[in-house]
């Protein structure tokens, strides 16, 4: 019976030895340094794991789950010129340790590398996987240009800011099981549980990580909390609590939005007493729930239909723990 | 009988229909603005005429042949953040229009759409299209990251700058010919003359272009000559100019070379008296007449097999125009 950490180990052992050469150099040291920052490999795990379930050969799906992550660490690479992130994984972002253009080319190589890699399947699976790919890549750039364009805009609603987060990080969770269960056999409506399932995955992972930063226990979260509320991010958090506030409280959320000051540390304060005087844990816990309860609804459809999905429950799990 | 004009026209009834549409506007808005700034559309233009030839369906290539299209644009979106170029097709580029952001993300999304419409064909032909289109990819971002780095280097050869053509600028030609050629049902063997054929065009091209910014009647050429000489850019003509000059010349070109003045009428001037004295006209011809020689051979190999390649002669005579 495997578990997550085997179908890690199996990433991990081929991933770096894709990557080696190329030329120019200048072109490839980029990409092999992305790739050796590390990352949990949620995305290759799982189209792995629904490759496995469903009956499929690991040989079958193993590229392809390695083009998948290529492809997310290409959109990392790209977001963070465009976010002047300077850091990734605790190391300094490609446009920081070299420049932009070294970013934006290594990206685009990236891209196509990634392309290559999800070829390397049985032949008849080929169609199906591509046209996943693409669409889900082209959902992936709407959803940061969604987020771009949230950072100007005063009167984002809860419900833009779900669709921003489906495109941005869901549907890729999704789509890496539904290419793992395409490459596997399964019949389309299976397929598509299976997508269904990692998208409400996607969008639970997305609110806790939101939820997190927040309200997260510094020790286990592994950073400091607060990062969010200091840089005045419109999460999903801030959203519905303008949405519940009274007239008040809104303007005291409005107010401490409207700044930075060099010491968050009041800051945070204050707007962390708005959020729980709005009852904003529960809120955000009813939330995730909704799409904890949708995944798990899924999950038993799978069971029902091909049994042995522990893996995938221990994903759930893992990436939509119970806060409380 | 089809003309390129005829097919020409046919990529212009179908493209701008495809971008409609999509949403966040602030993503497509680029991409609509980029395709409509027009050119020449070679690559479709060549793809649907290569699958005409073979004996293909126009419905099969149209999409893909599109795609190249599209593909190549998001080529030009990049490489012009990369060289900070302010103009392209007498327009403003998207990162100067907008911003390097907006260019960077409608450039990745033109990337994901390209591969949409390539996979729009009959699913048979799918992996091998999709495998040139990804090997393509790749090679054309080696091409720009080897440019890239002749600009700082003082020691390129003629051979590593003929390499760096090749994959800028000759694949994505050949590679267009190659997908009509597939689509249309062509063998390996005939596919892959299709592919040799576009690529001594491509070479023979970019050669000319470089002679054309030199020794071009500004008149026809429709802008002003001198361009690469008062960039110091390294192009074949001045790479090879150095490799046959003497120690005298040589010190001229590389004095020349070092600076950029304000007014380069006497520089340029001076610079194309050397060239002139090393009788780099015929050198030049010399080696478009290679690459000339063998785009004819592979075509006349083409004709003998299918006959009807008018359209290629055509396309090879407007590529690649004697000078003199």
């Amino acid at each position: 019976m495997m578990t997550l950490d085997n179908y890690r180990e199996i990433v991990e052992d081929h991933l770096p030895s894709l990557l080696e050469g190329g030329s120019p150099e200048e072109l490839y040291e980029p990409i092999r340094y992305v790739i050796s920052l590390g990352g949990k490999r949620l995305r290759p795990v799982i189209a792995l794991a629904a490759c496995d379930i469903c009956g499929g050969k690991q040989e079958d799906v193993l590229h392809p789950a390695l083009g998948l992550e290529v492809f997310h660490n290409f959109t990392l690479l790209h977001d963070d010129i465009m976010d002047a992130a300077p850091i990734r994984r605790g190391a300094p972002t490609v446009h920081i340790k070299w420049d932009a253009n070294r970013a934006i080319l290594s990206g685009d190589t990236m891209f196509a590398l990634a392309g290559k890699l999800m070829l390397q399947t049985k032949p008849s699976c080929i169609p199906a996987v591509m046209s996943l790919f693409f669409q889900t890549a082209t959902e992936v750039c709407e959803g940061q240009q969604w987020d771009m364009n949230f950072e100007t805009r005063t009167d984002v609603s809860t419900g833009e800011y779900l669709e921003m987060i489906r495109l941005k990080t869901a549907v890729l969770l999704a789509a890496s099981l539904k290419t793992g269960a395409v490459i596997g056999g399964a019949r389309a409506a299976l397929a598509d549980r299976f997508y269904r399932f990692g998208l409400a995955c996607g969008m639970a992972f997305q609110l806790q990580d939101d939820w997190l930063d927040t309200f997260g226990d510094e020790a286990s979260f592994g950073k400091k909390t607060g990062g969010d509320i200091a840089a005045n991010k419109k999460t999903y958090l801030y959203l519905r609590a303008l949405e519940l506030a009274d007239d008040h409280s809104r303007s005291d959320l409005l107010h401490w939005y409207a700044q930075k000051p060099e010491d968050p540390t009041n800051k945070i304060q204050e707007v962390i007493r708005i959020f729980n005087s709005l009852g904003m844990q529960a809120e955000m816990e009813k939330m995730m729930d909704l799409y904890r309860t949708t995944a798990l609804q899924e999950l038993d459809h799978i069971r029902a239909e091909i049994g042995g999905v522990s893996v995938l429950e221990a994903f759930a799990s893992a990436v939509i723990r119970r806060q409380q």
